[in-house]
């Protein structure tokens, strides 16, 4: 799922992501519900409306932007009192706010409100916070009214028990499909892993798995042979508008030197628009200079990249060849053509 | 024309640009010149093929940016003598490299080396400007060796008599086709028209008359009905990316509060990508939010209703009905909807 945080992907416009065979799109409640707030999406008929996307979409309950950027959050059973961070007004986020929010907007996938605790945490601030994104997720199940599905999110952190234990109770509770929480948060890439395969292996495999905020091509893979069935990352939007390019030989920093006179494309096996038209020279010099394209350009290859590489993990599920596949290296590509 | 600068329209991919019937693009032979340079381009098989835009190509001569843009200029009958304002280096523009410089970038639309007198100016300076565009414009003619045709580009600020002199001079050399220069750099809105009237009465109505840095909407019906038939301008992206939309209905600053609940698309009249899926209010908060999509989708919105204000000029001319067209009215929009 490409990330809509404020209802837009950044740099990609929607047709493409529609001509790219894209089915969900990833939107955050805590900004939408900051801006342009409730009454308005309420208003456009519901977010699909709103945002002009009518294929799938997938909200997250707020919980972790609360956690990660609201100033002077006070964490309670009931909920999360925060204040915003740009206008400095007082908001309590509640397990039934975040789906009443999300109810509204129409969604076709909703999260429960969850704890996501930093890394690293003392082993009890983990357990608290088990505890109450439990306590949640049944005040959640009771309280969405969307149309949509609500799954629930597994914390634990990287202490196997916990993890063992969140899973359980929450599948105890019947979700229609399960979401795991608080990975890719500052641990190494083999614990995300570790957590990512002990975790999906707890939960029913016919329900959807999702792995949150993960990862790079590789990840995904190893993540899919977990067992893992949706993904949502701000990889290939933030990275393409820094200038990092994801690509079947290696990742291109493309600000590089050694791309100024590289007239072969970003990658040479990708259809994509960019890759059709243009060269990795071309490419560097729009972002030596700064202009305006050179950052769309890039996420709109790596939007298309991530699209096809998912396609590629289906196909590969469908044919019987999830073991053979290779993922793309993630080493810089270090010559120019 | 769209303006390509550096070889890419600002927040426009060049598959929407083709979808919308665009036909020529223009580039800015200044900054290429710069960077990447002529031996990346030339490497690339021209221009064309190192902006991946396959249909027509114009290219300025880099006389206008040499004014405006460089540092410590010095203007001789040989040339114009300039620090990049970059990094301090040395260049010397002549007739001879200019036409050099768009011979190789292979462009189907090359302009002749003018001097471009700043506004307001003594008309000694206009005069000794005349002088040296028709002189350099000679050496061009003799000098150009690329496949596409060369513009000779009239001077003369708004004094009637130079106008006349300049372009009566340089349509006894006999060129394919002919750009009125100088214009829109600081005159009043009715200078701008009663010059450009009047200079395109002088030139050949079997030629192209190319009116350059011009303009809004109904500039572009009124020079159309003075017998202009190309145009190039940054109105459409620049403004867009200051959140500022060209309409049927008139000017929709989007930022303004008044926009914050509407519902309404853009311009109700648009098929535009942008206008099929999103409204006011929600370009509003991504333009309020500094999302990256929002300049984006101004710029797509922008450019696809300037190229279809021409092609409703195309097909007016056609049908014999450009003495009824209405432009649309300048003001900006107050009410939201």
């Amino acid at each position: 799922m490409p990330v809509g945080t404020r209802g837009a992907v950044k740099g990609v416009a929607f047709d493409w992501l529609e001509a790219w065979d894209c089915r969900v799109v990833l939107a955050n409640t805590y900004h939408l519900m900051a801006r342009p707030g409730l009454a308005t999406i309420e208003k456009a008929g519901g977010l699909h409306a709103y945002m002009g996307w009518p294929r799938a979409l997938l909200t997250d309950s707020g919980g972790f932007q609360v956690m990660s950027l609201a100033a002077r959050r006070r964490v309670s059973d009931e909920g999360v009192e925060f204040r915003s961070p740009e206008d400095g007004t007082r908001h309590f986020l509640t397990p039934q706010r975040a789906m009443e929010l999300q109810s509204v907007f129409g969604v076709d996938v909703a999260m429960a409100l969850d704890v996501c605790p930093a890394f690293p945490a003392e082993r009890a601030e983990v357990e608290e916070a088990c505890r109450r994104t439990l306590a949640w997720a049944e005040r959640c199940r009771r309280a969405y009214s969307g149309p949509g599905l609500l799954f629930g999110i597994v914390q634990g952190g990287t202490h196997e028990d916990l993890r063992r234990k969140s899973a359980q109770d929450l599948v105890a509770l019947d979700f229609p499909g399960y979401a795991i929480g608080g990975v890719a948060v500052g641990e190494s890439k083999e614990a995300i892993r570790e957590v990512t395969a002990r975790t999906a292996a707890l939960l029913p495999g016919d329900r959807p798995r999702y792995l949150m905020g993960v990862g790079t091509p590789a990840d995904l893979l190893a993540s899919v042979r977990a067992g893992i069935d949706l993904f949502d990352c701000v990889l290939p939007t933030r990275n393409g508008r820094m200038g990092h390019a994801y690509t079947s030989r290696g990742e291109v920093a493309i600000k590089h030197e050694r791309f100024k006179e590289d007239l072969s494309p970003l990658d040479p096996d990708c259809a994509c628009p960019v890759c059709r038209r243009h060269s990795r020279a071309y490419l560097r010099n729009l972002f030596v200079l700064k202009d305006f394209s050179a950052p769309m350009l890039l996420s709109m290859h790596n939007v298309h990249f991530y699209l096809g590489w998912m396609r590629r993990l289906r196909e590969a599920i469908q044919g019987g060849r999830l073991g053979e596949l290779e993922a793309p290296p993630e080493e810089k590509i270090l010559d120019g053509a």
